[in-house]
């Protein structure tokens, strides 16, 4: 049964910006009472890895992927404007100032609201990554059926 | 109570092609008497700022984003191929030789058809902005509450 | 009337890594028994090109669009740490390795399983391009009203 109140959120894209959009989205709808599922697949799988994941990988194209993804949501770039860092400096300096929550932090109350984190299987074989590279918050690790099956029973289903 | 006939735009993305996409299905929308609401988030508050505004601001951090944010409808790049603004040129050229409406026509011809105009203002405190920095047309100013409210009620969702 | 099995995707990317995202879920909703709808348009046709196709255009303008966009699914880079089409190939060995399916064999299963391409006519008139530019597998050339009519019965309207 379709709920009005459930919320899938794709979160393809690494980027700062564009993950503290999804975690606001996902937070603010989980505390007006939503049903909230964040799928991560793609670069989107860097904002729920550890720190220092995807090293030490076997094969040379792989750690080649792995380092493009490896960074854990301490380190990601804004999708413009990061002028080598710079840019995303001075958002979290911002954010600070403003007493906004950090990334990290939004994470950690996404899971505390039982926001439900969804690590994409294939991407995570496709990167070189193991399940022992996420951080413990990642409930499950599904491919596309699982979330189709989520989102079929969703009113708002973003792709971001 | 969700209607088929209602769609929201999150506008997170301050590039002319992704804002004329987002226009292009608003104003369809509203020419077929679809309810749309359109929120506009992080870059994408570009699309519905003055020309000149974001400006002088107290704070070197956000003098910066606000720079980076500052050009209004009419200067935004193409997400790709850019080419120091030549590839910018040539779509309004192109879209000019074809008599299809520029983005600044289809931000009038939105505010016309009712299309709602909603700025986020967790993203305008961010980057340094100001109510009087956006362009009239501007309904509300809110959170993302007001977002997954109206997200909610609505069918069609998408995030641009 | 609304459907919970009916999933819309507007491919306004024409990069490699989203269209394989893109083509996953279309293709994991399409074996789950939900109808799949794929609306092209903007960077995304290049997705649904020929290999060849959009040059020898009349304009320069237009010359120069269509060659921005000629390239057909083979020849799609990825939305960051291309490196100079290396990030691209990596890509595509390690899908060999794991025997996932190249993105132009997601594009012939996606049509054995009934999924529906759509090719945005305003792009096409935009970017120079006719309808004899694109692969045979196109169902419809059409605009934003009919994207909007799908989206409207559909539940899960995704924009990538």
């Amino acid at each position: 049964m379709e709920s009005k109140d459930s919320v899938t959120i794709v979160v393809f894209s690494g980027e700062l910006d564009k993950a503290l959009a999804a975690f606001n989205i996902a937070n603010t709808a989980a505390s007006m009472g939503m049903k909230v599922s964040m799928f991560f697949t793609f670069w989107g799988l860097s904002v729920i890895q550890k720190g220092k994941s995807g090293r030490g990988k076997k094969d040379t194209l792989q750690y080649m992927m792995g380092k493009m993804n490896r960074s854990g949501a301490s380190k990601l770039k804004l999708s413009k404007m990061n002028m080598m860092g710079m840019g995303g400096k001075s958002m979290k300096s911002l954010m600070k100032k403003y007493r906004m929550p950090s990334l990290e932090e939004m994470i950690t109350l996404a899971r505390e609201q039982g926001v439900e984190f969804v690590a994409c299987t294939t991407s995570i074989a496709l990167m070189g990554l193991e399940k022992g590279d996420f951080i413990d918050e990642v409930d499950r690790f599904a491919g596309a059926s699982t979330y189709l099956g989520l989102a079929s029973e969703s009113n708002v289903n973003l792709f971001i």
